[in-house]
């Protein structure tokens, strides 16, 4: 087995802190990771804390590593040693079914492997990238461009891949009015991705101050939710909108925004249900559509674009002993606009 | 003016009975049409009673019109006298606007007309099919093959455009599991589209004797929703759920049996909001379309397509002077599957 060490919530209700644990010894397919960076999601705090449901303790979290390939197995074919790799929300699925084969592997349900908070086709919990290493087969190791600051790249990993998902699928992109709700972590992904696909990009918040964050990543428009007038003049004006609100919040003064055939993409994933009349809808043939993660070879597909169109995040770096500050801070949405620890402070 | 006589509702609380009337005289692009034949909505029910929002009366409602054109204006181009005419859910439009411009008549908002429960931009009141006679500008008369059972071709100008645009915009066709909830008049509409699409397509009903019917319909299989095991079994098997319902329903086990990237449209229209969680939809990219009616080339298309194909919907002939018992017989479900008043019968 090989040594670990990284940072674990020993139940729902005890803070992240330092533990040792194993990883599983090198398979033939599989790669170890040196791992650099981690970013820090809001799943993190969600899962961590038992708050979508019952997690495996202890909890190692992480699903936004970047970092350098240390040791490769026997039949290792896509990384040698010394280069960088990836991982996402997944390190494993059965490859065989409908959803693996269609490359949306996110959605395997025969025999899928999350980063953490799951047990992997070894029989091992699988523990997440708040740690030193990690050991993941080669097929769900992405290419990383050595291009890019690695650090920044790290969020890429689940907050790029979730608004890249949703915003290619729908083809918004040049003549497109396209709608961000929140300016969080995904929200300035998912601006940065709208404005270089070319779309007419507005930021809807409910913070008058981020209007001025909103024109630095290039939004063409800011909309104050809040406002009511503002909302009544924006009725009917959006071909796409993309909530990334993770607060319960009501989705239906958005859906008056939005034009005949326009579609509101949710990738906030709020916790209680939406209530949604089905006028709203059928007035505009309009569309609710949700949105997790992407598959294997999409993800690649956005690593390269954002390699080609030197899109990063936009991050705080910090000490892995600050992971409870950068949690509280977070709750606030106090973070411009992901926190990625720095694991050599580990 | 032209005197008309009709079935109106002279309030939300009194029953159809004999009304005399007078439609607009005929302006330069307008036809007159003798109708023969007038499908029964439910929509109708609903309007007709104040079940959705106060209405203007006296109402004559009907908006699945079939007739002849007996006289012609100044300017008409498209029609003769003699030709047969078909008038759907809309009489006018602004014709400028994007909607419009787009053939999404439907959805104009500058000045759209219903072609009952409306002002006309001639100022009268816009009354209804149930009436012997009515002046349409031609733009909004659709030319109706003489091949077909007429009296089974007027549902097809609402239920069978509902059903039809929705499944065209999101290509349901050969190799798709269509499922079709609800089997009514929209419900058997859905299917006999689905089919001559060359979808795979399963009725869903809470009614086991539906399942007769739906075989009849050259449906394929048959699901009974209220069997938790069958719909247990029907996990992620759909790419398209077409729910024609429009009593209030839970969504959320019909939303459960789409694939990855399954469509869940909505054209049953129940009164309650749904109550929708964000994880049911990103789990498997799932989307919840609206869709209402068509516009006025797709119509024209649907028409045509059911011309070639021999699609007519299976209707009850009814008197005039029974509406009410239809009436009574809809909200109980008793009636394959549509009532279609004779005018000859007024």
């Amino acid at each position: 087995m090989i040594q670990a060490k990284g940072y674990a919530a020993q139940t729902a209700e005890t803070p992240l802190a330092p533990w040792q644990f194993e990883r599983r010894d090198l398979g033939a397919h599989d790669v170890q990771i040196e791992i650099l960076y981690c970013g820090v999601c809001h799943t993190d705090i969600h899962l961590t804390r038992n708050e979508w449901f019952p997690g495996i303790f202890p909890m190692v979290p992480g699903h936004e590593i970047v970092g350098r390939i240390s040791n490769v197995g026997l039949h290792v074919k896509k990384f040698s040693i010394g280069h960088l790799g990836g991982v996402g929300v997944m390190v494993d699925s059965c490859r065989e079914c409908e959803d693996c084969k269609r490359g949306q592997e996110q959605f395997c349900t025969v025999s899928p492997v999350q980063t953490y908070n799951n047990i992997g086709k070894d029989g091992l919990p699988a523990y997440g990238g708040y740690s030193n290493t990690i050991v993941v087969n080669e097929d769900f190791v992405h290419h990383i461009s050595e291009k890019l600051d690695l650090a920044a790249v790290a969020p890429l990993l689940c907050a790029g891949i979730t608004t890249y998902s949703p915003l290619k699928r729908w083809k918004a992109g040049k003549g497109d009015k396209l709608a961000v709700v929140g300016l969080g972590g995904l929200g300035h992904m998912g601006v940065k991705f709208g404005v270089a696909f070319g779309a007419d990009v507005t930021v809807i918040s409910t913070s008058p101050h981020k209007e001025a964050a909103a024109r630095e990543l290039c939004a063409h428009h800011f909309l104050l939710s809040k406002d009511e007038e503002q909302m009544r003049a924006a009725t009917r004006s959006f071909d796409f909108i993309l909530d990334t609100v993770a607060n319960d919040h009501d989705i239906n003064p958005y859906l008056n925004t939005l034009k005949t055939n326009g579609i509101y993409i949710n990738v906030g994933m709020p916790a209680k249900p939406w209530e949604v009349s089905s006028f709203s809808l059928a007035t505009g043939n309009k569309v609710i559509a949700g949105s997790g993660a992407g598959g294997l070879p999409e993800t690649q597909e956005m690593l390269d674009f954002c390699a080609e169109h030197n899109i990063v995040s936009d991050i705080e770096l910090i000490d892995i002993k600050d992971i409870q500050t950068a949690y509280n801070r977070m709750l606030k949405g106090d973070v411009k606009y992901r926190f990625v620890i720095d694991m050599k402070t580990l």
